[in-house]
């Protein structure tokens, strides 16, 4: 057999949250938006659907529209991707040779060291604080590529503007990329679109598989400098985006309103829980996202809620590393998934060890 | 502004046919199937479209399975992907470290090229012969990669089982890949996805964009042994097809009656047609596609033809490339489609020069 480039041999796949389980399981395991998508989007992808022989086209102008004027930028500082891992994908493809060194922090998304092992980089971990907070003093002058999520996952924490400045200031040879696939969860302001016209080296990513309930159509979003945006755009297969994604995409990114009520619902959801956990007596990390993370002291008794918890049908995520091991990642469902859950817990919890 | 890497400032993006238009154009410049896709495929996308807010299944399975049974293999020797773009991206990826070798024929698909661009490969393209056929004695020792579309585009070319294993043969340290875009409309027989069984070092690539009029849904079929596509499975974006494309891309590969229909109608319209403009006294290569290229003895008629065709809008696609620059392709549509190009045709052609 024709051997694979090294990078390739040497890789092992991704592993994402377990996907489908018997139609009885809440589904607690990837941040997926447990309320239904847009009826706007779901009619747009519907309409679509009636004649698909003809090729997309090819720039998804009318989703890059929609996102222009949603974020207060200009289209040609949007790329339509299939899926955020699409335009994360672009970016290494865009900036990083062989050897070069990406940044990422810890604990953090972890999809980033597989598309650092695709492109052969030498991917390197900086841990969080105590708090989860970027380390005082920081300088990665060496960086090709800088990822931080906002909020992080799967801590849940909100980084501040002046953070993310001085992030972008201590990467001064390299692409910092804010990755707010969670940001819509967060208070307003916590998004950095608006800092792209005052770094040349910034790069958000946004996706509309979490807040907008789309995690099935796979939609993102690059915001980026126009002179940078048109390099990417050279290496995205040239037809990235199918018909069907591109007028779902759009309505979704159009219909404003279901937005703001159903973040608002979950955001809502999110801190009763937090409130009904600590009563508990659990640790839960302060959380900006449509997830948070509940510490259960041990990684042993972590490793039993979640197995007490998928006994009882409630399947959340469980990271067996490092600082983390001793927590549970919990998605923000609606309040009767939660409620599910939290008897869920309850049961667990009293079962003797 | 952070450079981007050598290989990505060097390239320069894919331009493929001119997409959208006013709506009385009778498009035939993308080979594009002019026939209403399958009723069953579009239950199917819209049956899907009510639930977009889980990811979807990861490999395709359902896909994959149909399309394992349709052509006799393994679903582990088949991989969906977003069009077979994504697929021919994948072996690049896979196979392709800067400076390797990569081999493709003249005249011949072009995205081979930008796709070995954006992977900073050394590509040589090979002249076919007079007729279109490989050129005899060929040897490619050096080549990671070798790509062969059969039917070839733009000519519409077919080659044999033996033509096809002596390329294989030829290429002992890489991976043949044998694009079948257009192998539904070719004589039975064509394809060599029965030989993945034989051979370690062949790719076949097929896409639903053509045959099945999917061209807007993205979905693409990767056909090789187990070990090798496990190892591009590695590479490829986690969830690289949608919900809807997954749910319409089986539905139509499971729709064989379908496809049966139309290929057939269009394989007569093409002979028709054939036969038409031959009797006009024009050169037609002969064609195993849903194209044809057609000659007219010299660039400066074929530009003039093009402009005519386009003046009565009908569009047809038009290379201002060494060998195929006195021809014209054009895309076999239904049979009104191909009744309003001829008479586009003697209507330019009766014009004074």
């Amino acid at each position: 057999m024709i051997k694979v480039r090294d990078c390739v041999a040497r890789m092992t796949a991704y592993v994402p949250g377990e996907a489908a389980l018997d139609s009885g399981v809440v589904k607690l395991n990837q941040n997926e938006n447990r309320y239904p998508m847009s009826s706007r989007a779901l009619a747009a992808a519907r309409k679509e659907a009636s004649g698909l022989g003809l090729y997309p086209e090819s720039s998804s102008a009318g989703v890059r529209n929609a996102a222009a004027e949603l974020y207060g930028v200009r289209p040609e500082e949007v790329m339509a991707t299939n899926g955020s891992d699409e335009i994360l994908r672009l970016l290494f493809h865009a900036y990083c040779d062989p050897g070069d060194a990406v940044f990422a922090f810890y604990p953090s998304y972890t999809y980033y060291a597989t598309l650092a092992a695709m492109y052969g980089a030498d991917y390197r971990l900086v841990d969080f604080t105590a708090d989860y907070r970027l380390p005082p003093g920081l300088k990665l002058p060496e960086a090709k590529l800088a990822f931080l999520p906002n909020p992080n996952a799967p801590t849940g924490t909100v980084f501040s503007g002046a953070e993310i400045r001085g992030l972008i200031e201590a990467t001064p040879n390299g692409v910092v990329v804010i990755d707010e696939a969670y940001a819509d969860f967060a208070p307003p302001g916590t998004s950095v679109i608006p800092l792209i016209g005052e770094y040349d080296n910034l790069a958000v990513v946004r996706t509309l598989s979490k807040s907008h309930a789309l995690a099935g159509l796979r939609v993102g979003l690059g915001f980026m400098r126009e002179a940078a945006l048109a390099e990417l755009d050279k290496v995205r297969d040239y037809y990235n985006l199918d018909r069907l994604a591109q007028a779902g995409g759009e309505a979704a990114l159009r219909d404003t309103e279901w937005l703001r009520e159903t973040t608002g619902k979950i955001v809502a959801t999110r801190e009763r829980v937090t409130g009904e956990l600590r009563r508990l007596g659990l640790e839960v990390v302060p959380s900006g996202a449509n997830f948070i993370m509940v510490g259960f002291g041990g990684a042993e008794k972590a490793r039993r809620v979640f197995s007490g918890l998928k006994a009882r049908k409630v399947l959340v995520r469980y990271f067996d590393k490092r600082r983390v091991d001793s927590f549970l990642r919990v998605t923000v469902g609606t309040d009767a998934d939660m409620d599910r859950f939290l008897d869920a817990l309850r049961g667990t919890l009293q079962e003797p060890a």
